[in-house]
């Protein structure tokens, strides 16, 4: 049947390359991965995958899951206990429960400035207050979140995405990871790591996730895992990785214990792709393509539009965060560069406050080498003519 | 690999047959139908169900499920409009949601009582005050709502299942229902109107879900529905019904909108099976099933526990709602038929103030109908020795 409605979540004018998007490129989801995973999880005659599952999350999966992080470079080979582990709906998901969990309406939620750009409506949704915190090169400034806590702020929680930020790319370093940590545990605030990005590094393996550096008896951190990033988005999967207690509120949440372990049939589909060994697979795929593209992206923009901008060139994750010369206003040069046949994500759509109108993100996970090139010269065309 | 984690959420001891699950039973579980399914979307190599999906939920499933439930008797035949629906990751997510979208902190949420045993903690979860209303054979005691809402109460919501109720079974007559959003008008609150056993009836059709009824500008009802039960539980899919307005509010939600459409890949899965008539032949096939085992359940309850207990003929859903007689108190009883090998859920389990102690819930949903004589034959005993 053929539908009026959309189907996905994606809708791009005809004729713009929009690096707007954080979304894989259609070839690279692991469709026959996933045909020989839904053929295995169901032709077994196994009616598991079909009823309500376990409220922490499919057994096997906890367990696999535990084992392929454990052997990533990306967790600094650290164990990976399944108990530390609970599967949430994706990562928004995960985050709207710990939300419900961990904060009551008017209580402030601390994000970086600039942060992803959907997160502040699920902080909203709940009635909490959103307040940023500045960011630079090395991630959230941690100098400034402690003057303002210093200045009597007292959140219940922070959002922060530790390792190749959405939307610049920065990676925060150890020791402001550790300082952070301190800072939660001495003003009793949560800490939410949105760590989606952490297996997708193109070079040296960033610093291990924020949870293995917290206190296993009193901890402070819900990590944010997903299989949006290493599988597929459709599947809706992702896990939270924490110490025990923390884990334990999440089991002990209403919605679990109701509907049993949430993406069930996607958890059994997602261990079977893990047992055949086509998870990895697939993971070390998506690191080579975007290796590649990540660095067509950086030349192109340290050649042809040398001069026109400032960038990082970032070491995973799917985005460049770029800084316009001369100042030129991206919000202004969005119209410019639709005409051009190209579009990006303004800055201003990245503060709670409107700062960053010299700014704007573009995704490299979307598009191919020639369909970025391609992009990158409509957006100096377009840059050059604003 | 094999896992010592558990990877459902049933549990139950050797030796027991447990008739407190409210589970389908495993052979019941449509397994070839969505291996077609699973086969018919991943093998046309379409990427679709594994990308981010629309935020109302994948549109060739809003317009096949609106076109099925419009065919439905249990829907009066209505037309239900795609604009209606809004997918969700199962009933409990979209109650969870429902609640973060429509209430505070500190509001009230009325229940029946007795109500669904689980439903409770996530209302507590986001810090409402849950508040029983009494119900009697023909469902919700509307007279005592009104009182209620006469002596001062100002609910938020009222949590509320019309049709063949979980625990007892009832259904709401057309005059109470009627009432009720008459009431909901008046006083302001929004029903909440858990109908997921709607197309299960096992004679003639319930009254059609109580959404049909509402103004459709200023809607005050949100019926949530599930594929849990007429497909699969693991699927983790359900929809919501409602007016345009209150769809409006799901879509515009915060965790909607950052990870797209609540279990696409499950959607998709559930369209084929639409498409290729399976959904229909599988409801079909339950009703056949489920109809066969409520009469069996009813003959033995009436013949060789005559005199033990009281009960009412459940016209559809899952449920036996058993009121036993000389005082038996089901609490009291529940170890002694542990003992004897069957289980059951005692009814203060349904209650928030501990009502119901000469009450207990059966389900007809996981045995077959040789297990079910061989549980009831020994509740019997289990009652007679008690």
């Amino acid at each position: 049947m053929t539908s009026t409605l959309p189907s996905l979540l994606i809708s791009i004018p005809e004729g713009v390359l929009d690096l707007g998007w954080g979304h894989p490129s259609p070839h690279l989801h692991p469709t026959e991965a996933l045909q020989i995973a839904s053929e295995r999880v169901l032709s077994q005659q196994s009616t598991v995958p079909l009823q309500y599952g376990a409220v922490q999350g499919f057994g096997p999966l906890l367990e696999g899951l535990a084992h392929f992080l454990s052997s990533q470079d990306a967790y600094g080979n650290l164990p990976v206990d399944p108990a530390s582990l609970f599967f949430t709906a994706g990562a928004s998901q995960g985050i709207d429960l710990a939300t419900t969990i961990f904060a009551r309406p008017g209580d402030t939620v601390f994000v970086e400035e600039p942060t992803y750009y959907l997160i502040g409506r699920i902080f909203l949704d709940h009635g909490l207050k959103v307040v940023g915190v500045p960011t630079d090169r090395d991630g959230l400034d941690v100098d400034a979140l402690e003057l303002m806590l210093q200045d009597g702020y007292r959140p219940r929680l922070i959002y922060v995405i530790p390792t190749y930020q959405n939307p610049t790319g920065a990676t925060l370093t150890p020791e402001r990871r550790h300082r952070l940590i301190q800072l939660a545990q001495r003003y009793g605030f949560t800490i939410l790591a949105d760590e989606v990005y952490q297996l997708l590094h193109y070079g040296p393996p960033p610093p291990p996730p924020l949870t293995t550096m917290d206190d296993p008896d009193h901890g402070c951190i819900v990590s944010l895992g997903s299989f949006s990033k290493i599988l597929a988005p459709g599947l809706r999967l992702g896990w939270v990785h924490a110490s025990s207690g923390i884990v334990q509120r999440f089991v002990d949440s209403g919605v679990a214990a109701s509907g049993g372990g949430l993406s069930h049939f996607a958890a059994a589909m997602a261990q079977s792709t893990l047992d055949l060994g086509l998870l990895q697979e697939n993971l070390d795929n998506l690191r080579r393509v975007y290796t590649m593209r990540r660095d067509a992206v950086a030349r192109i923009l340290s050649t042809d539009l040398a001069g026109l901008l400032d960038f990082n060139q970032p070491d995973g994750g799917y985005f460049f965060w770029l800084t316009l010369a001369d100042g030129v206003d991206a919000d202004e040069l969005l119209p410019i560069a639709r005409k051009a046949g190209v579009s990006f994500r303004p800055g201003t759509a990245f503060s709670s406050v409107g700062m960053f109108r010299d700014s704007l993100r573009i995704s490299f996970s979307l598009y191919d080498v020639g369909d970025l090139a391609e992009a990158l010269s409509r957006l100096g065309q377009a840059i050059r003519s604003a």
